[in-house]
């Protein structure tokens, strides 16, 4: 629930309700009662805010992304190698803590809704987007800086963003895990044979 | 419809009408009556041989499976860069031919059941073992050929696994496809930094 801690207004306390309600029970069983649960207020402010359970899903993932790309933007500035490999240590783990597993579960089923509902396709366009922008700077401040080769970041940025949504999806939905540490492993070797300099910071 | 040239009993029409039906209408919206549309035969022979569309469609995974498997071990022998590069020819392309796009849509929805239905999740680790040891065979042919470096195969092979999941999450569920071929390329210059010997076949 990091990400609702300092939740003040009505709305932002319908967000935290829908995030944490989404966590618990996944999408498909999700309703605005059980949201309504969550939330110390009565349910009928639920719906006199949003329409309905999707369209406050979509307002909680906004929510959610826009603290992602805060945190993004305050990270300390640190060595190239160490920024670009943090992601990979927070998503290419087994035994990740549980509401970050129940987030991403849900998430996986979110954007499977994609396949036919124009809404959740634009999210996902538009998150996938960010994160390929943020990827790609730290990706560009490694070559600036001399300690990456001079490779194409958007390509780098992309293939890194292409392997942590298939971790995402393969994580939340297989009953093995083993994998994951083998993949992070090879991932961090690709870079350090591809991206890094040998004499690099 | 290739998996299904050959149907002739009537459970294969039924696996064959429910592959069908599957990528012109997607999960979601599918019914079993929908499925009896894509049915030379009555609609109640389907209710006869499968208790619904969930284990119909299970049923048609395995078939697909089934056949998946039998053309990779059918495939002919080739040089271990070729072989190892060719799903990348196949699942990392934008401009998918529309049936293999549709079916992809749709295994990404039924892929995300498994966040809550444990008969996907039980398919779907299955299916991630079967790639995960046809890749690893690849790899270890390259390795034990002189033509790859000495890595450890089960670990590219679940990175390239991984890949190809997350493009396949990405590209049916994004409005952008520009990154695809950008990944293939990537995929390939790391392959070829981190896998294959510069004097290798």
């Amino acid at each position: 629930m990091e990400f609702f801690e300092d939740a003040s207004t009505t709305r932002e306390e319908i967000l935290a309700a829908a995030y944490e309600a989404l966590c618990r029970h996944g999408y498909s069983d999700l309703t605005v009662e059980k949201i309504g649960d969550h939330f110390e207020k009565s349910t009928s402010l639920v719906y006199h805010h949003y329409d309905g359970k999707d369209e406050l899903l979509l307002a909680c993932l906004e929510f959610v992304l826009d603290r992602y790309d805060e945190t993004f933007a305050e990270a300390e500035s640190g060595e190239p190698r160490a920024r670009l490999e943090e992601p990979l240590a927070v998503f290419l783990v087994s035994e990740l803590p549980d509401e970050q597993f129940r987030f991403m579960r849900a998430l996986v089923e979110l954007r499977a809704q994609a396949a036919h509902d124009e809404r959740y396709r634009e999210y996902f366009t538009r998150s996938d987007r960010l994160f390929q922008a943020r990827l790609t700077e730290l990706v560009e401040a490694g070559v600036d800086a001399g300690a990456f080769r001079d490779v194409d970041p958007e390509a780098v940025a992309a293939t890194i963003q292409t392997v942590l949504a298939g971790a995402l999806v393969r994580t939340t939905t297989s009953n093995d895990d083993e994998w994951l540490e083998a993949v992070r492993e090879e991932v961090i070797a690709c870079l350090e044979a591809r991206l890094y300099r040998p004499d690099g910071a």
